[in-house]
């Protein structure tokens, strides 16, 4: 059963501070075991790569077999059923319609000084994009990371996607080539991250390394960042509702599940201003407990992480959430979008219960990696932005740095910078010969 | 004297890999320690921060005078001379300007299925802003972060100034004034990145903490990253200058050095396809070396880290940049312009000889926090989108439900994700009774 709270008992506070509070994800440390895997790799390269994958995925490569060849990929993918691959076709034009338009613009002006400034996008030079293998292998997670990248630009994608005792998932191959990934290499863990940031013999850097992973895979990703950038160390998933009484309870029922499933240490949340449509939320869970497929995962998710909190009114609801900046958010009210104006916090929002939250795992266009464990505070689900960057330029003429190189130098006299004020001084001063 | 490299040289390519991987920051490990002013702070709040502050900055503050009041920051501010209150005033008028026209779009749109699709952005709700004490303390660097916050629109804005024994900048305190800071601590350290980060009975946790800092500082941020967004940690100062024979050797010689003063382990490197011209700055710099304020770090710097290298033609030296990614770059070129477009990595752009670096440090408007230690092929400089997230927004028909639903519906399968599924089969079976 999951835990009930009333926003209007006295001491909903300090319940509501403690499910905030509530450490869920239960990581093992493994940071030295992962140190030890990177500077493997870094000394050995594809040795390294290789006895590591035979030792952790029973899977025996040489530098020649470590990168899936276009035959074997084709091969592969010829395996997936026609109803599957037009899925897939759909999920991945409507991803890359919408993450087209985050494409931002170059700029220049020139400004009342004379001074033109603005700024120039490029891409990453290379990125590569971690792919779990085995029961996580989602398919729709290759798109998810690999279309922002191809939109962006990015050259060069690599993806590293681990076959444990051999076994391929042919739709991850087949999302990689809808996605236009460039190599895939079927290896994992620390030593998969360590080489896509240093590098082998068979396998160039990259430069932004990208995807989600276990506890090993977040230990390398950490450690490796500076060396490259790396996208946000994802968390258990969590889903908020807000729904008022209007709804079919099965529908909210089933949303809530449908993040229960991923994770036991997955959090689903229910907000609603009526006691009566809680307690019918909370019977059909049970009820769909009973059959689910994955229901011990979901149950333990929903028994030691579910919440249902009653409101007076749905202010507070609204309130309530942005104390919580839940990764996803669904409005199943009459008017979503009045309420959707009072959210600060939030990875993603479904507006209306036509919008269930697993069209934005799929179809919907949105991203679906977003920011977990109340970082929606202060960071956004993965876009386009994460594989561009943004170099500044400023062109001064003499008239521009007679306007204001003078205030330079009085900055920088008093910041004790001699030679910044003398650059500046040394151009004045030829103006004024 | 610097390296001197020949890109015609046999052994250039050696040379060359060993100037981009030469290792300048010798930072000291200080984790430890680090760790365990964290924890302090967190367990014993104010009091912890209260003792620290008088053990590192031999100051001691009480709960009441943790913060500046407004009346304090007024007496220190009417210190500042005329001439650099109007310089700080035009440089966060500047820095203002362009920023403001960094402010991303909201976006909707309803597509071909019916579905209505964007995203809305919001600011960091708080966000605290680290500027280091003595020597390092920069108002410039206080604009630098600040404004970009407010220009986001962050309603509470914190900074933290170490005072160490009791000495305060004043032109700081003016720069934070001009920037709309809310709130001024007269504390540093690891103990404020701590008390930013976690809050105390006197400070009010925030969301994201930007800001240079020493390697406590540095430490510290690393450690709180993830219970709070930080920005990048940066490493020495460097710059790339290319310029051709046609330039003022005295003038390239000083853009050199003024990110020679900065700190010893600071990186200066000129490419230029005249020998001559080489030459000619090199003597210029050491003529500067002896009069210099700062002729000891400069030295030092320009000595151990400092680079002159000689190429056949231009596109060889921005083939070159491209491998450097420095973060400033100069063009100092007829044709700074078009060599720009050959630019992938840089941090920031200055075009053309007019556009001395310092410039950009001062009043040019774009930000002077850039990505150091070649990270430049992966980061940007800091800029409003660091205070701000990316909510995206969803809303489906009936009619787009029924065009896409049933492709969530196969990629749930293929996932074995059901409730997934089911949550949006129960919907489309609603439309379809």
């Amino acid at each position: 059963m999951p835990v009930y709270l009333d926003a209007t008992d006295a001491d909903f506070e300090a319940q509501f501070t403690a499910l905030l509070s509530a450490k869920r994800e239960d990581a093992p440390d493994v940071d030295e075991a992962v140190a030890a895997i990177i500077a493997d790799v870094q000394a050995r390269g594809d040795a390294a790569v290789i006895e590591l994958t035979e030792r952790f995925d029973r899977l025996r490569l040489t530098p020649q077999t470590l990168r899936y060849t276009e035959a074997e990929v084709d091969t592969l993918i010829a395996l997936v059923p026609d109803e599957e691959r037009a899925a897939l076709e759909l999920a991945a034009e409507r991803i890359r319609a919408y993450h087209a338009r985050q494409m931002p613009a170059d700029e220049s002006w020139t400004d009342e000084a004379g001074a033109t400034l603005g700024w120039r996008w490029t891409p990453v030079s290379a990125a590569g994009l971690y792919v779990p293998g085995g029961l996580a292998s989602y398919p729709s997670s290759v798109l998810m990371n690999a279309i922002p990248a191809k939109v962006a630009g990015v050259p060069r994608l690599a993806i590293t996607v681990p076959t444990p005792d051999g076994q391929a998932n042919p739709l991850v191959l087949l999302a990689a080539r809808l996605s236009g990934v460039d190599e895939i290499y079927r290896i994992g863990g620390a030593q998969a991250i360590a080489a896509l940031a240093y590098g082998t013999e068979s396998i160039a850097p990259v430069d932004k390394i990208t995807g989600p992973g276990n506890a090993f895979v977040a230990a390398a990703k950490r450690r490796v960042f500076g060396k490259v950038g790396i996208d946000m160390i994802a968390g258990p998933s969590e889903i908020l509702v807000i729904a008022d009484a209007d709804n079919n309870p099965d529908w909210i029922a089933l949303d809530l599940l449908s993040q229960a499933e991923h994770d036991e240490s997955a959090q689903s949340i229910l907000i609603t201003d009526s006691p009566e449509f809680a307690r019918a939320v909370d019977a059909s869970v049970s009820r769909y407990l009973e059959t689910l497929e994955r229901r011990q995962i979901a149950g333990a998710s929903w028994r030691d992480n579910g919440a249902i909190i009653t409101v007076p009114d749905l202010s507070t609801a609204a309130a309530l959430s942005n104390r919580v900046a839940p990764e996803h958010l669904e409005l199943c009210l009459a008017d979503a979008d009045g309420l959707s104006q009072k959210i600060t916090h939030a990875g993603a929002i479904f507006l209306g219960a036509w919008t269930p939250e697993a069209i934005g795992d799929y179809v919907g266009g949105p991203n679906h990696v977003l920011p977990t464990a109340r970082s929606a505070r202060f960071s956004s689900g993965l876009n386009v932005m994460e594989f561009l960057k943004r170099t500044t330029l400023a062109r001064m003429t003499p008239a521009a740095l007679r306007a204001i190189g003078p205030a330079a130098e009085v900055l920088a006299r008093s910041e004790s910078l001699e030679a910044h004020g003398l650059s500046v001084t040394a151009r004045l001063k030829h103006l004024n010969e």
